[in-house]
């Protein structure tokens, strides 16, 4: 897996010549970055007196942000991956009528699952404003600019992830797909910068 | 140092109860991702015949992205250990005058020493926009949107490395500095929206 790579080799790789990972597999570590910081806020307020009352739920959201930065992390991996059908159905033979059929066909099935991913690291990205809201709320002033931080992280894994979902609908033919992911995106990206900024408004300093 | 370790392992430490690392060396890691990714645009266009015009200036691209991507990965570990100085100075002793007028000195020290190094990374981000033009413009239309995630990421850098010299920032006495920084944060705060702006402007798909 990629994300068992160290840091530095994993940089290396991303600055490489070679096609994947990159911007998309980005968009997942940012997720798992993001998920991290609200974890790490929890954990700074479980077990301290001024913060007893909140206790119970930062367990909760310390245990669901290790949860959902792990599947963060597979999606680092997925991602990278997710272009492989598209790699394959452009390799197929197209010497008759009946194979050229096939070959449309599997390469239009190759840019939606090559969507699919960015798709879901974005959806799963938009979940996260609730508990870093809470965290900010709730958990450990000291922690706060880490709350604010996971912010920017998750609107980053948004609009990374969604740069990949457009760029490979680009090249998708079903129309009402498209027009449905095209709102989708539009709805996202809206979703990203505003909590963002609902969460930077917040800001104490 | 914090960067050879596996990426899971670093953020299993982001997830825990240990206040470093924290959002500042995630805006660092940032920065370290934003020229590693201009890095592969410049290095998915090197050898390639359609870009043969842009061959010289993409390996000075692919060359200078590698060394700002070191330089990132070091300001990681220089964040987790920027706020050392204030906690060894709230250590001090502070039983006579003069202990604490010296004792409240390294504290003012210790703070312009934590700012200094989200500062650094703020204004290296800041410097990748012109690299990310270049690289758009210029190089492997293949990555343009690795070229686009390299905009977002370096944003999140720079937005994210001013909360932590704002957090510090309001610690600080010296109001002539502070008034100096405030206007500093502003202006690298713009200069990192519309970077982005202008760069995701350009988005072909």
């Amino acid at each position: 897996m990629l994300v068992e790579n160290k840091i530095t080799d994993f940089l290396n790789e991303l600055h490489s010549n070679s096609p994947a990972p990159g911007g998309g597999s980005v968009a997942a570590l940012n997720g798992a970055i993001a998920a991290s910081l609200v974890g790490m806020v929890a954990n700074l307020t479980i077990g301290k007196k001024n913060y007893a009352e909140a206790e119970e739920e930062m367990k909760v959201v310390a245990t669901k942000m290790n949860e959902v930065k792990d599947k963060f992390l597979d999606f680092v991996d997925k991602d990278a991956n997710s272009f492989n059908g598209v790699i394959a159905a452009f390799k197929m033979p197209k010497e008759n009528d009946e194979q050229k059929v096939a070959r449309t066909a599997a390469i239009q099935k190759g840019y939606k699952e090559a969507i699919a991913v960015p798709l879901d690291v974005a959806k799963a990205a938009a979940e996260l404003f609730d508990y870093i809201e809470v965290a900010l709320k709730k958990g450990n002033k000291n922690a706060e600019s880490d709350a604010l931080v996971a912010a920017i992280s998750a609107r980053t894994a948004i609009q990374s992830a969604l740069l990949n979902v457009e760029i490979n609908l680009s090249a998708v033919k079903d129309q009402k797909y498209v027009e449905a992911l095209r709102q989708e995106v539009l709805d996202l990206r809206k979703l990203a910068n505003e909590g963002e900024t609902k969460i930077l408004n917040q800001k104490s300093f």
